[in-house]
């Protein structure tokens, strides 16, 4: 186990009643708000009714900012802040998806700041202190309701950057499941491979912690069960419940405890392929990770076959038919929800190689842990048609 | 999964290092700490001195309270708060196991009532405030490091109780494997029957939820797997590592996330024992939890033989013999480490029978999903011998 310093102060409510909790916490920091929302869903689905009714039977006041995209921008971020600023508020209410939140962090530092919010991305620079947070999820997937982390894009340098800070953790945050019930099978889909996602890009990453290799092992195995029928049952509470709470889970924290820290090199490559092709976060994912996964299965035999045999079952086999069982599985399972495994599937043919690997070697994109040069794009890349 | 709301701020520093960090954290609540210890081992290992000597370095002026007991009284918490009042320091540092954090704790709250913090255990008073604590922690076992629990005694009417407030979670934590090192074999196989007899109360609480279910799974299979290592060798950090970890994760409200909550029958039963025969807490769990298991083996069956599979991957029995394969499995393992599985083993013999049964019928001992009536008490007492 490698030393580590952990803190998660975010407080969670978690079920079928929780915006009766958002006065309660709403209360603490203040009476006006700024609530960011994606583009209509939050309209159509009476989502968004229910929130300002609870706003306005509390006596907050608030205003409107939407339109958040599903990779979200700094623009977006920076217009808002605008708006923020302009109205004084006390703090900050997303209502949506990872993309929302991530926005409404940005938009929680940006308040404080004199220049575009894109230098924190940019620049790594401190963010002294934060409007407070608060959220309401409304898609399974990214974490960012219980994390410090914030990843936007800039349209104009095609670069997708992350940012981290203590003061980005919500206050609180309302998870309840029913509020996933209108997103689509293909979003829903794009979700379980992102917490998938995150749980393996911990699980690859560097250091070793038994706890953390066991609560990954769990997570896979549980996305891989409910997964199929939040897909299938968008109305199966149960289902939306599991899908929720892992992909929280997911990238809270805890999987790192133990370890240095996890990979990211496949979401680098996700975020270099999105830029250029603007692909869902989630389906990005779930083509690069088994290419990922089969350029090291050699260097990470050992730890692919502990997957193999606690995600799998794959009790009976060989390590090297478990490592390789593994990766066959999770290709499946991401085909049985509708999730690409191959850019094909999402309209990219081999014309677009070099454009591809060029965005690669110019973003000099890498993983903390698995170094890649330009012949691991190359393998990584073929292994994606 | 059930509705549920979870928080928990503790900061947790784990490594070999954290000591550096004590200054920073002290720093945050004041010049003045009253530090609370145990008997002698903090002395005889030279942990307080290195402690005593990190606080002056720091310029924090300190007062030592020392002798909780390992099963820690009241009168002590009372005793240590008034010099707590009388030295008007700024936040309290507990080195020690669960006993000093537990005392610590009562410090804490009792600094701030005109009252003896007994009234807080006995009639649930509420809490509005705390004294800020800092916790170093020399025995794995009991999670008091990253919760807001709190157990005392009553000698004098022979009551062990629990207390819980938000304003109890330490503000930070220090876990140095190395701290717990000169902790005895008999001592490191109590913390290791402690912390999985708090998975299994929470396992078998009221309502199910999938993540807890694994996670408890996991953290059984990895105590198992590094408990009689650290017993043997008690100077192996990795093992000490993993068994410092486990026992945090163990109560630190992760595992109730999508439960109602625990069951806590069997620490109530053998919190009923220790007061009349001053056994150890984890020796009497070790006694007690198999006893338990076995009076629910027909209504818990299915319960069981998930644990059977998952953790002593006794997959290819059928259901009842993963079952019973469970609880023989767990009881072979208590005697493997030398933690007790029968009265006899801590010099209780059959004649102490009805002394027993009358102190669990006086204190209506009661778990709060497995109901206990007297019949049931007399099973498992029966099933201790």
């Amino acid at each position: 186990m490698e030393n580590f310093t952990f803190q998660n102060p975010t407080k969670i409510y978690f079920g079928n009643n929780v915006l009766d909790k958002l006065p309660i916490e709403a209360e603490k920091w203040g009476t006006k708000t700024l609530v960011i929302i994606g583009k209509n869903s939050v309209k159509k689905n009476g989502i968004l009714a229910s929130v300002c009714s609870t706003l306005n039977m509390a006596n907050i006041s608030y205003h409107i900012f939407d339109g958040i995209k599903s990779n979200p921008i700094f623009e977006d971020a920076d217009r808002a802040i605008a708006i923020a600023k302009k109205e004084k508020v006390d703090f900050i209410l997303a209502v949506g998806g990872g993309s929302v939140i991530d926005t409404a962090k940005a938009v929680a530092i940006g308040y404080y700041a004199d220049h575009s919010v894109w230098d924190f991305y940019e620049h790594g620079i401190k963010a002294e202190k934060a409007l407070p947070l608060l959220s309401i999820l409304t898609v399974a997937a990214t974490g960012s309701e219980m994390n410090q982390y914030t990843v936007l894009q800039n349209n104009s340098t095609g670069a997708k950057k992350g940012y981290g800070s203590t003061h980005l953790y919500p206050k609180a945050s309302f998870l309840n499941p029913e509020y996933t019930f209108t997103v689509s099978p293909e979003y829903t889909a794009y979700g379980v491979a992102d917490l998938i996602s995150h749980s393996l890009e911990i699980y690859f990453g560097q250091g070793k912690s038994d706890l953390s290799d066991h609560y990954v092992a769990s997570i896979l195995r549980l996305a891989i069960k409910w997964g199929p029928i939040a897909v299938n049952e968008p109305e199966n509470y149960e289902a939306r419940a599991q899908i929720m709470w892992l992909a929280t889970n997911a990238l809270n924290g805890s999987l790192s405890t133990g370890k240095k820290g996890g990979d990211w090199g496949v979401h680098a490559i996700e975020h270099s392929l999105s830029v250029l092709y603007d692909i869902p976060h989630g389906g990005g994912l779930s083509i690069v990770f088994p290419a990922w996964l089969t350029h090291h299965l050699e260097n990470e035999k050992q730890r692919l076959a502990f997957l193999g045999r606690e995600v799998f079952q794959l009790t009976n086999l060989n390590e090297d038919e478990q490592a390789l069982g593994f990766i066959k599985g999770l290709k499946k399972f991401f085909t049985l929800i509708n999730s690409p495994v191959s850019l094909s599937e999402v309209k990219i043919e081999p014309n677009q190689e070099r454009i591809i690997l060029e965005n690669l070697i110019k973003n000099k994109v890498n993983g903390a842990h698995h170094k890649l040069n330009e012949s691991d794009y190359s393998s990584i890349l073929e292994k994606m048609w």
